[in-house]
């Protein structure tokens, strides 16, 4: 186990019918509320009245910043720091899934400072306060919901930046199950890909051969994933299902699997940031396509790691190789039973665009410090993937 | 899954040569340190010097507040509250294991009020606000470092009462695995039963049977426990098996494993408390002891858990009764082979003291309301322990 320090400050209050809560929650960090949101599904199922309601009850006034779209763009990060300045905004609260609560992380970052807010992502200034975040999710994926990181791209310059902060972590987050129920099936088999790719980047890319408690929480995920998420599938309205793999996303990415693992890489992120960029493919779907050829191509030189994954999680027996590889297939095989796309071909990419798409991936090797990655590599990985 | 709020503050730093970090983290919570510790241990390593000069360089007044013993008294305690108000102490240090965290804990609630601190114990006060405390950890058993519990003893009326609270979660511990490989052996083995036992109670008394991902959690703790301190009692000085015991012990009992779980009992630590009381044994000696008989009275009743354990824990298969019961030996079987005893004849308890025991544990049962036990029942557990 490597050193670590954690802390996540967080107040988690999940289970049904907990969004009445909002309102007293913020209220208790502010008077004058920002509510960030996406586009038509929390109108549409009635969450958005049900928010509001609830922090007006309070005595709060709101002002709306919706229309954040999936892969959040800057421009609109921007509007709404300076919808916050102007009024003085003194609470943020985001109602959506990841790409909203992230371009609420980046209002609450850049409203309490002069400088623009892109220069976080950039480095080159530090995020050292923050205005108070409360969040009400509404799709079980990306974790953004119990962590200090965000996710932002700059349509200028084409970059699609991440920074991460102690700062950044909400205060609350509301996790209410019965809001996915609306999640459609493609999207709620996405989330579930997104979070396993969560954990196994963690687990497979760690350098520390000793990790046996984060391990077997890693593993514990992925089988909790695939079942709740096939509940989910199966009946939109399984209570158990929802919540399982609502609980499970957030732990994936909230820093307790990680804890004790030392540096980690984003290695099968790079390369389906690529794809996603390109093709504008949704993010599960890119992944569940670049994992099997990823961890292949991983498996061939390092088997351990993988057959103890073939073993633990899909309790195969037999030599290491051949559980190594089977593990892989059969992970494969649930991304297509869940009908997440496996193969490029599935996303209308042709093999002739694999060396575009891995100089585009390069450039992220580069700025995610993935050494190991080079043209050839990534070529070879995404070969695997046709 | 039940409804839960989860929220744990506090901020872990783990790892080796991590303990002259705790100086710089309280001098930014205070000036002036009451150090809270036990008996000769920290003396004897050079823990106590090490903690002292960091404390100091940083320019910290410090306060000693030494000789908290196990089943830590309330004695002592007011003694503490009584120093830390007389001298404006506006931080608390604990160095040690459960006792003296539980201690600097009772400390840090009274020494911010009028009243006496054992009002909070018998639950006619509200803790509200507590004086800031870092810990430096110095035995993986307990799991006070990182929660809001603590436990302490009225020697005046014999109650042992424990009460929990969001303001008492440690702002900062220190987990240095190296610290621990001074500790002996059976109390290497005592903290790994209590661990397990911490995690067990929650594991068979949750109401819910859709518990997934936490019951995954669970199992992982338990046979990470079983591993690392069978590592640790073969080489003392075996960092990972060290780093992994003493990380398993926290996450026992900080909460995330029991977010979901709904009302839980701490039965096992109910009738062990009365064997710690009339007979001064060791906690996880009392415990190991205790643990195989309930195990075996509740899967006579209810054997679906019971044989969840023992496949997942222990691999077997067979018949849900047979798995069920073999999982128990199991688990005994590992308690006798760490040398913590299993039978009430190892403690020099005879038969013929069970109905008194019983009857001590029944007050228990009453203030942790478990309805459930009598008389009969306790007796009953406590006859297939000898």
């Amino acid at each position: 186990m490597q050193n670590f320090v954690l802390h996540n400050p967080t107040i988690v209050i999940f289970g049904a019918e907990t969004v009445e809560q909002i309102g007293k929650e913020t209220a208790q960090l502010g008077k004058k509320a920002l509510l960030v949101y996406g586009k038509k599904s929390i109108r549409k199922y009635g969450l958005y009245d049900l928010v509001k309601k609830s922090l007006t009850d309070q005595g709060m006034e709101v002002l709306d910043h919706g229309g954040v779209q999936s892969n959040p763009v800057l421009s609109h990060v921007r509007n709404g720091i300076t919808a916050a300045k102007e009024n003085n905004i003194d609470v943020i609260v985001a109602v959506g899934g990841g790409s909203v609560i992230d371009s609420a992380k980046a209002i609450r970052a850049g409203a309490v400072v002069e400088h623009d807010v892109w220069q976080f992502f950039k480095g080159k200034k530090s995020i050292k306060s923050t205005l108070p975040l409360t969040c009400v999710l509404t799709l079980a994926a990306a974790g953004s919901e119990m962590n200090g990181g965000m996710v932002i791209t700059n349509e200028e310059t084409q970059e699609k930046f991440g920074t991460g902060n102690k700062y950044l972590n909400p205060n609350v987050s509301i996790l209410d199950p019965t809001i996915t129920y609306s999640v459609p099936a493609d999207y709620t088999a996405y989330g579930a890909v997104d979070a396993i790719a969560h954990i196994l980047e963690f687990y497979f890319t760690t350098a520390d051969p000793s990790t046996p408690v984060q391990d077997r929480f890693m593993e514990g995920l992925v089988i909790n994933i695939m079942e709740s998420c096939g509940r989910a599938l199966k009946n939109p309205c399984d209570y158990q299902g929802r919540a399982d793999l609502m609980w499970c996303a957030t732990l994936a990415l909230n820093g307790w699997t990680a804890a004790g693992l030392g540096m980690v890489g984003f290695p099968m992120h790079m390369i389906e940031h690529s794809l996603s960029a390109l093709y504008n493919v949704p993010h599960g779907a890119g992944l569940s396509v670049v994992m099997p050829g990823w961890m292949r191509y991983q498996a061939n030189q390092h088997p351990d790691k993988f057959a103890q994954f073939g073993e633990r999680v899909f309790g195969l027996k037999g030599s290491k190789m051949e559980v190594a590889q089977q593990g892989i297939n059969m992970l494969e095989s649930w991304f297509s039973s869940v009908k997440s796309p496996t193969r490029l071909a599935e996303l209308s990419i042709s093999p002739h665009d694999i060396p575009a798409i891995a100089n585009n991936a390069l450039s992220l090797a580069k700025v995610w410090r993935l050494k190991e990655y080079n043209q050839e590599t990534i070529e070879e990985i995404l070969k695997g993937c046709i």
